[in-house]
């Protein structure tokens, strides 16, 4: 399985310079990663959005929207379905973590489309609780930053049978999946964790808060228990590509079917793969 | 400032296979930086058992050593002085952390060496206190991977005339500089923070650990606390590039010159630097 890639606008990718970069050096660069359904990147607006304002966090230099906008039409043409990933790479050849960026370099990568077995949109997932806790650190909680070495430990003990696996936070509270943000219902009220300390401020996590405030469903953000996710009437995932799974089984949890908020939420999302019968690879 | 770099033994750099890298995706990848000093890479087996060791730790099938030190060696040929970085990372095309990593790509990259005014190892330098918190993860602690943005937002706000910052553990105790390794002297005991959850384990701080050991020179490893350090009678940072650099003012403490146990442990380290009247551009 390879990547298509696009770099700086070149589809012959990088060259020899990248092996200087601060992205690959330090982790010092940003992603997202995007769906395309038909020729198109799903959300593509919503992404640079969020692209741009974590690499502003990171001190990068803006990069002109335009530009990515007509790099994710390039790698979107043609294609009926695949992942895009966009990366923004700090760029500057001096050594050091103090040495200045002088720029930044746009990397696009195209993957085939994810081979889940069905439609887990509607008939939910496995998740399984993982032992490790994420490390706290406020001054990059939130950003999607090239830093991901915990998601990589956390997913090399992947228990089998498993469609996604949920983390805690430094305080040994639910967090998040390795890479998905978490969702669930308690008493009525739709409940996802903070992301101050530790966590990954999805795309698609920031629709589902702004349609639950569109449509008046009752919504608390903030820190949560494993006791109270073991009482959840629904729990659910979410990430840009494959939209919302609800949990089927998590531990001792279960539940039989998408409940009436996560159905409600699928909808408002209008994402492709909540309606496709399966995800063909 | 460009690095000259070898990638798998090829001094034409790396193609574009590097834009799909775990080691640009996600710092799946370790590291060490070295100084070259008369055609040869100080301490480069002590260096290549580190990063082997560190490589491990992380998942990565093991590089023949033989042609590290040839890499090595290449770029050390008729060269006077330079600073040497090393990385191993993780190959592998497949989207998503868990994705296999199907083998190992060697990047070395060779910069000039460092510009520091004077010779520091003597004189001594000026260290700040950082108001950063390292993150404390166990399941990484120790080990010196390409996760470095903790280190690179440290490094923003560096205060004007310091050659150091010092920054704490998660729960606010000293624990290392932002490119260096900590010690001090306390009540005639040699002292060093514990890594057990954040910071990193220089090739340096073991052989001054080694050295202390082997001339029973009393030497506690754990936290410490910056009263403690206030209290301190002699303070020193050290990596593989500089040895080790006294410190001779940190916040309202300061010190001459370099105390006797800095000065033993310079002497055993067998540093080039620390002979050398003045590190050359």
């Amino acid at each position: 399985m390879t990547a298509t890639t696009l770099f700086n606008g070149h589809c012959t990718g990088p060259g020899p310079e990248l092996a200087a970069s601060r992205g690959l050096h330090y982790g010092h660069g940003v992603f997202r990663t995007c769906l395309i359904y038909n020729s198109e990147v799903f959300d593509i607006d919503g992404q640079i959005k969020k692209l741009l304002a974590d690499a502003k966090a990171l001190g990068l230099p803006p990069p002109d929207p335009q530009l990515l906008l007509q790099d994710a039409r390039q790698m979107a043409r043609d294609t009926p379905m695949a992942v895009l990933k966009i990366l923004l790479l700090a760029a500057g050849e001096g050594r050091g973590y103090g040495a200045p960026v002088i720029g930044v370099d746009r990397l696009l990568c195209r993957y085939p489309a994810p081979d889940h077995p069905d439609a887990l949109w509607e008939a939910g997932i496995r998740a399984a609780r993982s032992p490790m806790r994420l490390s706290a650190q406020p001054a990059l909680a939130g950003i999607k930053h090239l830093n991901r070495l915990e998601q990589v430990v956390a997913s090399c003990d992947w228990p089998p049978g498993c469609e996604e696996v949920l983390l805690s936070d430094d305080q040994g509270r639910p967090l998040c999946g390795t890479r998905s943000n978490l969702f669930w219902v308690h008493a009525g009220i739709l409940r996802t964790p903070g992301l101050e300390r530790c966590g990954v401020a999805g795309r698609t996590r920031d629709r589902i808060l702004q349609c639950a405030a569109q449509s008046s469903l009752p919504c608390r953000v903030g820190e949560g228990s494993w006791e109270e996710l073991a009482l959840a009437s629904e729990i659910f995932v979410c990430n840009s590509v494959v939209g919302i799974w609800p949990v089927r089984t998590l531990e001792g949890w279960s539940s039989d079917a998408p409940g009436p908020v996560t159905r409600r939420l699928q909808g408002a999302l209008s994402h492709p793969l909540h309606h496709a019968k399966r995800v063909a690879a």
